[in-house]
């Protein structure tokens, strides 16, 4: 198993807090000594840091706690690998380009029999199910358009299809961004939480560390934390059931199973304000 | 114009002294303000690290000068803008994925009338010529190639061909590299310096730091430094004839326009042993 960490803002935000809690995970309050790394959008470009070493004694990862890096989508991953041995090739979170956009994936789970799944022109560098498993997908997603479609409702219906088959196969706990939406996909861990004003305090369940949000954002922001297990001790986290997936748009959830999406342009959509904050 | 920095090694070695050099000129001795980026490989895995802002400020920059990472290939860039706006999706090098490994590339020069180039899938992300031109010769590649050959030669003489076709185009300067391999093709500015036993000392041109190579490698290193500009006062670069190339493998110069490539197997190409060394 693995731990995911997803993020979603209207406005740049550093992940400072929660990936601290996080980091804590790779090695020591957790298991998952095989690797960490995490995306951080600005715009439609992208950073990622990653290391097979375990988090919580990583150069890297220190660098990433102490400088406040700006984002409103983020995806993290820390590993304990299952699947493919421990190097920076099986290193999560994989980013890759589909539609002139930068797409990245991030998994917690373990799949069997994924060996056969077709993955067209996008070929996996490393030897992980995860990495296989995102390159069927994008290959899905190209097949099914060849170019970016005006209409996000089709592209959540085809990777909501793509998620449900991949759950065949095993435990499917998926992060998905292309920096302006984090889709998440839930087979048995995923839990998610907004934060908006008025913003109150919170404590990390895995170091004892408390963050007063007020003090670190603005009345606009609105900002939505995923992750395989909740990060904080004293707020109400919402648990994905299996099957379902949650989409957020710039800190909101605009779509999940049982719910109409928000018209949001697809093609259009826009970063928000540049007032930062923390979370 | 921009500046270029590659390296290829048979031993893992850091190139915090070259890329010390390098980064003066991000803004200090050199007017390439607009970003900058290095992408390490380690095995078929990569980091890289980018920033939009001056190297000579950046804290990213900091911390790859200061925290040696080691690795065979090393493709770096620093930017002033000509095409497209200074932001990330704008910055070099650029990675993307190609017969299941990752392609860098980082472009020095300008082109015209690079508009109407057929990128095939293989979409640009940014607004850059360079970007253009990469995904260009990806769709180059993978039309003539749809699965990776197994001779070196063949890939060698697309890549050369589609070379010469955008130096048509403007000033073509190019750093390539798929981890185990380091193309270099020139335009008008490209030197190359290998280093081997018995290593002698160095000083950079852009600041007061002299190294002793004798004192950072073993008798069996070989290092190969390509840049735009020579780096080092006191040491003998060899310059690139405009359209000529170079190829280096494991820090040896296998190939070159008017050269026999050396036998070494495409398909099975092996990392050197892992004694660290620095450069």
């Amino acid at each position: 198993m693995c731990e995911l960490l997803g993020m979603s803002a209207n406005v740049p935000t550093d992940i400072c807090f929660s990936f601290t809690g996080l980091m804590q995970r790779g090695g020591r309050t957790g298991p998952h000594r095989d690797g960490w790394g995490i995306t951080f959008y600005e715009g439609k470009g992208f950073r990622t840091f990653k290391d097979p070493n375990p988090s919580c004694d990583s150069k890297i990862a220190e660098l990433v706690q102490n400088y406040p890096i700006k984002s409103c989508s983020v995806v993290s991953h820390i590993r304990q690998a299952n699947r493919g041995e421990v190097n920076l090739e099986n290193t999560h979170p994989f980013n890759r380009e589909l539609w002139g956009r930068y797409w990245t994936y991030a998994h917690n789970g373990q799949l069997t029999g994924y060996e056969d799944l077709d993955t067209g022109r996008h070929m996996p560098v490393g030897q992980t199910d995860s990495e296989k498993a995102f390159c069927w997908l994008l290959n899905q997603l190209e097949q099914r358009f060849p170019s970016k479609p005006d209409s996000l409702d089709d592209v959540v219906e085809v990777l909501t299809q793509c998620c449900d088959e991949l759950r065949k196969l095993g435990v499917f706990n998926l992060l998905l961004s292309d920096g302006d939406y984090v889709f998440s996909y839930c087979t048995n861990h995923l839990y998610w939480i907004t934060r908006r004003a008025p913003f109150g305090k919170a404590s990390l369940i895995d170091e004892d560390v408390t963050i007063n949000f007020q003090e670190e954002t603005t009345p606009h922001d609105v900002v939505t934390v995923v992750a395989t297990q909740p990060l904080t001790l004293n707020e109400q986290w919402t648990r994905l059931k299996p099957g379902e997936y949650a989409l957020f748009y710039h800190g909101e959830k605009i779509s999940g199973n049982s719910e109409q999406l928000l018209d949001v342009d697809f093609a259009e959509a826009k970063p928000g304000n540049q007032a930062p904050s923390a979370m």
